[in-house]
């Protein structure tokens, strides 16, 4: 799987690059990371890469011409149908060209999903107050927001989705099951964890995980997952259907019990 | 304002410090960001920071003692309560000690401006299966996580959780208006931007920003964007009371629009 990151800052990266899963996929040749400089694909003397926005406006916009051209230079010979034509087909292409902006579809863990399969994908980072939007229309397959939140590029957004997609290929991980009992993968947060030393400080570890009892032990994670999703995540429990028999049994008894509270 | 970050990959953050608005902000001695190993508030002869789960699982999990320490020693001398005793006290010390992980509460644009209010925060990166529950009920002020996917660890949260903090702080953008005027900031995505050449290959800028009518072109991005939002982020518009007035009138000519091609 190839990687290839188009972006004003590449010295960004190396520490993305030379760290963690990212440099073990490299170093086993799983994924080929390429990041490209994007004034290298402008033609003037002064390498412009931005310009004031039509209809006026604060601050600047990364100019057409060079992004055209990087992923023109980088996807050839793929043939894809870019997003403004036929976002289906956008989306089936063995590439994806992928515009990162607050004014995307969330990626969640469902988007890496899809995206491990492709057989190359370019990450184009946004700087300033945006993008030319015939870039979105024209060259990209997927505008994709990490978050409802703004960042000053989409530097950092980039390495969140490389990441996100590197670490579901096979091997990356240390063991298979390892990204499948995980937060989002079953409808829920992942349940709480703890390691030794059994007593820090006075703060000892729940005792249900001391027993030994391998369904005991289920049974108080699942409870403690659903917990702390019903705190921080109702969203996530407004549609159940995810959740698998078991998981809709206990958060039940969950919310029968807070009504007795009340 | 003040940064501390704790990893087991310090090098990770060297171009995320020396690039864009991070860079600025620590010239102009605006943020002071530290990032710190935790292999050094380890007192074994193997700075061991990883541990079995209790109850057994996959991989490893980060041990409390080292994050205890660090985050001590970074803190001092500041007190505050941990989230574990009281979660709105927590969130009202000058410190936060945030726990990055995808069991935690949705980083927004407005927890970054409720923690662009703070004297100094300090952001612990998980890796392996998570870290030790001791350390986010008994030390942090705050779980965060920026997006429901699955990383292979905190360090490139902690990038985007600093990232979207710097960039509000007063004099870090170019201009003052750059932080209002944007996505999420008006309970829908932000418009679509155009700049030169007002024709490439044939793609023209639309007709409307080239008017110079204040008010025409107004017009046109607010319902571009509204477009947009009700195609990437329906949720957003759900609860249209954060739109000002002229935006609820467009959505709901842009909804008419609809209903009449059905």
């Amino acid at each position: 799987m190839r990687f290839d990151i188009v972006t004003i800052f590449p010295q960004f990266f190396e520490g993305f690059l030379s760290h963690g899963i990212v440099r073990r996929a490299r170093q086993r040749s799983q994924v080929q990371v390429s990041v490209h400089d994007l004034r290298d694909f402008t033609y003037d003397r002064h390498h412009v890469v931005d310009d004031r926005p039509f209809g006026g406006s604060d601050g600047m916009v990364l100019k057409p011409e060079p992004i055209f051209r990087a992923v023109e230079a980088l996807t050839h010979p793929f043939q894809y149908t870019p997003l403004g034509e036929d976002r289906q087909a956008a989306e089936q292409a063995p590439v994806s060209v992928i515009v990162l902006t607050p004014q995307g579809k969330p990626f969640t863990q469902a988007e890496a999903a899809r995206l491990s399969q492709k057989e190359q994908i370019v990450l184009i980072c946004g700087r300033y107050e945006g993008i030319d939007e015939r870039v979105a229309q024209n060259v990209a397959t997927d505008e994709l927001s990490i978050g409802d939140y703004v960042l000053s590029g989409g530097e950092v957004a980039a390495m969140v989705v490389s990441d996100a997609i590197i670490r579901l290929l096979p091997e990356t991980l240390g063991s298979a099951t390892s990204a499948v009992n995980e937060s989002f993968s079953a409808g829920r947060l992942d349940y709480p964890v703890y390691t030794r030393p059994a007593c820090y400080r006075g703060l000892e570890v729940p005792k249900e995980l001391m027993t030994g009892h391998h369904a005991e032990i289920d049974l108080w994670r699942r409870r403690k997952a659903l917990e702390k999703t019903k705190a921080y995540r109702p969203d996530l429990l407004r549609d159940t259907a995810a959740l698998d028999a078991l998981d809709q049994k206990i958060l039940k008894t969950i919310e029968a019990e807070a009504e007795d509270r009340h």
